[in-house]
């Protein structure tokens, strides 16, 4: 690669993040009668919906402290994060401090904390809001959650959950993959030896729990021990979900000074991509089942923005942490598909939902699921990661 | 139409139930370990899994028993729906008889009674196995089922209900639709005054909340008033459903002997029809936003064989009981894409899930939701449905 390819690739990440999409949220979603922010916008930017996802209200606050601490103290991002953050404060928990999982756009809540999802993300934003304005309520409810999170780990669903215990015991992916980033990104609230331990556990979990070394692809779902359950849920393989975990393995990697954890989490991620390819159509299937069964999810075939996102920014890290040229020859593969099918520069921002064939088969820009997050994150990590590339690169030709 | 015509649809609707598609469960779903039955059944009829979702375990002791009522007391028949009943006597309900959501192959509960629809099947199961063996102990738990129902439907999701209550109540049509059929289901076990009171409050809460006069068309919630609440569950329409509602109050009818009824439930089809209809690709669509936003549901535009089949029963009845040459058009422009997308003759029984363009989006025969139920239900009332219109024109031609 010449080093006019990496900056050309760069500035096409940057200007799409700076010059569309946040601006594309920072115009159209921002709630100004009650705070907070719209996710459900339509094509051209329009609400069409006003109810308010926890999960979608961290990340927005999460992104612009994040923008506004890594990329430029510009005030109106600030202050749109901070808007966001004191509606959640206002609004967000029930009382024993557990974040309900939906409000009305006035603030009331709708949907009760069902799961802990959305307190991963209300702990992600508040750490990244108190990096930006050292207000110290900001640090200790990010610390607080963080502490309920651990604690409700292991039951983390109370009486909403509709399995019988002891029958089939399963645990998922979701929360050991989050976990392995919300620990880097609150690492400056925690004590370190919770930080070591929470590292190890999520990573030991992960590669030795998830990852199955005879089939080198990622479960959703396994038995208590680890052991492969076959069932619908033992079945599946969310390839978009393995692929973002590994770069954050990698980050922890990267952290660690453990390059023998960054060697394996390029080459899982490899295995993952071509599993999860599609050949006929091009992009990253949703999910498929591991023993090529039907899959229970009707949408296993569609091609969402969120998982060719992730995977950009694992091939990047892959391929500038290890030179393994198969991760740059994915790269250019999946970022053709992605620029080709998902962004639109005719009205911004990306589209979300696209059938098999690479169609959209939902118009909107934001909805109940997608909202101000893995774009802009994931298009600043790729810039990012390109940049170091760029040094990289001119420190060689030096 | 000519008798020819009818005749000759006549005989495909019962070849294909009798020659195929009851052969098809009779022969590759029964457990003869365990007793009950499997339904994830691949495209040649092999099972690709062993859970036993108590919907389709009820629903099948229910299509055997009624064809044994109905069509022919075949011994087999018999056989296959009370070892099913069996199994689901020892195994299908909790210790306070709430009917478990699905159980293991052994027989062990896995997801706990979490709504009352498992309950509406079981009801039906048992009152159509009565029917066949004039057990007594079938009627009376057909009969307690029926009133834990009543009992249970206001909070049918108890513990596990995740809305908090106050904020934006609504009511689903799913539950008002089952009991206008289970009513009749179940009439010879019930006494008159609950008959015609269960009659009377489904087809009003049909009619007066669901149905949208000024849309003309069904919602599938509403407010506690059927007021229109303008969310993404509120705005929903799955046309399907209320096409098979339909011909519930059309039998409802037909038992009432009031035209009206059948006349506006015939109206409502029609309309119902040409706003799930695709024009570019043909078939039901399984989801609408009324206010064309983009539906939660990424399925929203795939066909579904139960759609299909109960606007054909939905159709052959509006046009039986009302002449309304509207149906037939209908009933053989659906005709013709049903069986061309759906039926599979190599193999047999009929695929469940297309995607838009009406190709298999996965090659089940059986799974999770789909069983020995809305395909041979469906055959037989179009078979019978059409021997009555092929009656009525020979008593006009004579």
């Amino acid at each position: 690669m010449t080093i006019e390819n990496f900056k050309a690739y760069a500035e096409q990440y940057k200007q799409n993040l700076l010059d569309d999409v946040v601006p594309f949220w920072l115009n159209n979603s921002q709630d100004l009668a009650y705070g907070g922010y719209f996710t459900c916008l339509d094509r051209d930017g329009n609400v069409f919906d006003t109810d308010k996802f926890i999960w979608l209200q961290c990340r927005q606050v999460w992104c612009f402290a994040m923008l506004y601490n890594e990329v430029e103290q510009k005030e109106e991002w600030l202050k749109c994060a901070i808007q966001g953050a004191e509606f959640l404060l206002k609004n967000g928990m029930d009382p024993q401090g557990n974040w309900y999982f939906s409000l009305t756009q006035e603030g009331k809540p709708l949907v009760q904390p069902y799961n802990i999802f959305s307190d991963c993300f209300a702990c992600m934003a508040f750490g990244q809001l108190f990096k930006a304005t050292q207000d110290q309520q900001y640090a200790e409810l990010a610390l607080r959650t963080f502490q309920n999170i651990l604690k409700r780990k292991d039951n983390a669903k109370g009486q909403y959950n509709k399995l019988i215990a002891g029958v089939r015991d399963l645990q998922g992916f979701s929360l050991p993959m989050i976990l392995s980033n919300l620990v880097l990104e609150v690492e400056h609230l925690l004590d370190k030896t919770l930080v070591q331990e929470t590292i190890a556990n999520t990573t030991d979990t992960i590669l030795n729990r998830f990852y199955k070394k005879d089939l080198d692809i990622i479960l959703e779902n396994v038995g208590i021990e680890g052991e492969f359950v076959d069932c619908f849920e033992g079945r599946l393989v969310n390839p978009g979900h393995g692929l973002e975990a590994m770069w954050f393995l990698m980050d922890i990697g990267v952290r660690n000074n453990n390059q023998q954890l960054i060697d394996q989490a390029k080459d899982i991620s490899l295995s993952l991509l071509s599993y999860g390819w599609d050949d006929t159509y091009g992009g990253i299937f949703y999910f498929r089942d591991i023993n090529d069964k039907p899959p229970l999810q009707l949408e296993w075939d569609q091609k969402l923005w969120w998982v060719h996102m992730e995977t950009l920014v694992c091939l990047l890290k892959g391929y500038l942490h290890t030179g393994d040229e198969r991760c740059w020859e994915w790269f250019e593969k999946v970022h053709a598909y992605t620029w080709q099918h998902f962004a639109d520069p005719a009205h911004g921002e990306w589209f979300g939902y696209l059938n098999r064939a690479g169609e959209p088969l939902l118009t909107l820009k934001g909805g109940k699921w997608k909202g101000c997050f893995h774009v802009p994150r994931g298009l600043y990590q790729c810039w990012k990661t390109l940049e170091q590339l760029i040094d990289k690169q001119e420190k060689t030709n030096n």
